[in-house]
């Protein structure tokens, strides 16, 4: 199980590669986000987009279910505080292929939880053309190996 | 259709309640998130957590979807840039209600883009007890009433 220790700064991972399909795209959206130009291939011909595209949060979603089965799965993840500058840089459209990243930015000890450090993640995904089409930064909270977890209260928020 | 000008500082919106399931915060993770403080109420209740707790992209999710059913869906919304400050603050377990909310921080005509307007929203989710368990910011483009939208060519990235 990878730890706290497991993850220096400077660390890069691969995350693996998902080729996204027109009806993925518009099975997302009709639960998740039902705009026009993620739904219907007519409607999204005629918007800015000129043609059917994903869901920004379908390809954060996608990159999140590869970061997860590469990485956090198997570890010792304690949660998260959230992300910062989520940005969806290039048009993700049917057929194109996701190739996700992760780089460690910074890894620090928790100042007041012994136990837990922070890990800081750059994630991104790249397209079949090497093109940066979608990056986020999120910091996780993960165990230290060899050091007894801060104990938290049943219910209380871990990501604090 | 709601426009540009439909949206001024410092308008709320009430994107409507949803209550989540146990069933929908496991389905969720199946696919998207797969770790086991969101995938298995024995693993849960052995995390930091003390149970099972929905993903946070799950929550965003459900969020996204009550702000473009609400708001979105029936607008000239053009795509957004991405997001900032996405903050998990409190877990959101099986039962908790999420009743999303939306509030214009800034809306301004783009500065090179005389078609089109951009709105700053700060979004997020109360749950029952009426604490903010969710937020993020987002700026979307939307275009101008009476004012031809800016033309893109097809295929050009309509996020600039």
């Amino acid at each position: 199980m990878l730890h706290f220790e497991d993850f220096p700064a400077g660390s890069r991972y691969e995350l693996g590669g998902t080729r996204v399909t027109c009806e993925e795209i518009m099975g997302y959206a009709r639960v998740w986000d039902p705009m026009p130009f993620h739904l219907d291939p007519e409607a999204a011909r005629r918007s800015p987009f000129g043609g059917l595209v994903a869901s920004g949060w379908h390809t954060g979603a996608m990159v999140m279910g590869q970061f997860v089965r590469a990485l956090l799965a198997d570890s010792a993840c304690q949660g998260s505080y959230g992300m910062d500058e989520v940005r969806f840089l290039q048009p993700v459209r049917p057929g194109d292929a996701l190739n996700g990243f992760a780089v460690v930015e910074e890894a620090e000890p928790h100042p007041k939880r012994p136990g837990i450090g922070a890990v800081r993640f750059l994630v991104g995904a790249d397209n079949q053309r090497g093109e940066t089409v979608y990056r986020m930064r999120t910091r996780l909270l993960f165990a230290r190996r060899n050091l007894p977890a801060a104990s938290s209260p049943a219910g209380a928020n871990p990501r604090d």
